[in-house]
């Protein structure tokens, strides 16, 4: 069976999140619905990033074995036809080989954040950003989430449902511009912890607003305890941007 | 009693457009709603554009007269906290003379229409835009939409139900441009016929096909016959833009 690699953009806002669950629909569930309905098995889909409810991506990487040679195209309009009226779009399918897979494989996952900080509330970005409505100093963000850059233990920054076997991770980048009224935070690392990125940019909030300095995040990030950071920004704001693999 | 302008941005897809109708929530009605809880008045809302069922607003423009001097700010924030959880937001109130009057005051309305070509369909951009998974040439759009731009009789152009006593207007500008996936059309006049905008998009579709030249579209625009023109695009895709007034 050849192995397809598939790159996938969704709206979160229905979905418990990425992975199956009993408590609701999962990207994962409707995506392996409709491999079921295009391929007549029950294939499991295997994601790169196990994206919270309501968190979205603009290129979560999925792989599946699939028991037919159709071309890629094929699969992808394939897999959207039957999807509908899911708001998952499979925007690429690639035969990959069977050693490839979308989360071992894995070299870096890309987010971004979205803060929309106005006055008034959010209309055409309901769902897709967290409203914020105190004016927030993006270029203190950026430079204090600089301390959180490289090799460090993300304790403070790691929901207590964590499953990661160690709280010691490598951020490569973190990033905060202002575009008019939208902040954007964006980040990449190897991999995260559970709410890691939602837990930094709750902090860094903080930060925005002037109640902490960078200081202030270099000692919570020291003091290796969760309740020492902020507060967990809402997952509508977040987004799963790219996840990079070997050529 | 204070005359206010407010500037607004709202989502279309949940409204049966602007204008208040008996067969469900209207944009107008939502306002007018949200003005008699604050000022314990029936005020009527008079809005710059009458945007269909489906369209939305980055900022659309509207006026109404409250009996309280309060602060411009705080009407704002009063009408947005009353106006949840429809997703209609007030982006600015300002104190207006009792000549400004947001239709008839207003010397230009500009519209946006968002087409997403690609071969996946829509999630994130849901309700947003207009997808045409076929490649459709922006460029051709472009330069036969130049054709549109003067003055002219829009009957070809124009919705069976509209209301305005005559097909003439003068568009000023038309701009199609691609950024990566998505098609954007921009255009502005004093004032639109019904569905213009709507209609143009439509007709241009064939053209970005290849199935029609500017020279067609041209023709079109001559036969002064709705049946002569393309298909009505989708409401998901446009978005009033901004109106001007006088300063």
């Amino acid at each position: 069976m050849p192995r397809f690699k598939l790159t996938i953009e969704y709206d979160g806002t229905a979905f418990v999140g990425w992975q199956r669950q009993d408590n609701g629909m999962s990207v994962q569930e409707a995506l392996e619905t409709a491999v079921e309905r295009y391929c007549q098995i029950k294939g499991q889909v295997f994601g790169a990033g196990r994206t919270d409810a309501g968190v979205h991506a603009l290129a979560q990487v999925a792989h599946v074995d699939l028991p037919r040679n159709d071309r890629p195209e094929v699969v992808a309009n394939a897999l959207n036809a039957h999807l509908r009226p899911h708001l998952i779009s499979v925007l690429k399918a690639e035969v990959v080989d069977e050693e490839f897979h979308a989360r071992f494989s894995a070299l870096e996952r890309g987010y971004e954040y979205r803060i929309l900080n106005r006055r008034a509330p959010a209309a055409l970005e309901a769902g897709k950003v967290w409203w914020i409505p105190a004016p927030l100093n993006a270029d203190a963000m950026h430079d204090a989430a600089q301390a959180l850059v490289g090799k460090h233990d993300f304790t403070t920054f790691r929901a207590a449902e964590c499953q990661a076997e160690s709280p010691v991770k490598t951020i490569d980048a973190i990033t905060i511009t202002r575009q008019a009224e939208m902040i954007v935070l964006t980040t990449r690392a190897r991999s995260f912890l559970h709410h890691q990125v939602r837990n930094i940019v709750g902090t860094l909030r903080t930060v925005g607003e002037g109640k902490w300095s960078a200081r202030d995040v270099a000692r919570a990030l020291d003091a290796r305890d969760r309740a020492a950071g902020g507060q967990t920004a809402p997952p509508t704001g977040l987004y799963l941007t790219h996840v990079k693999y070997h050529a």
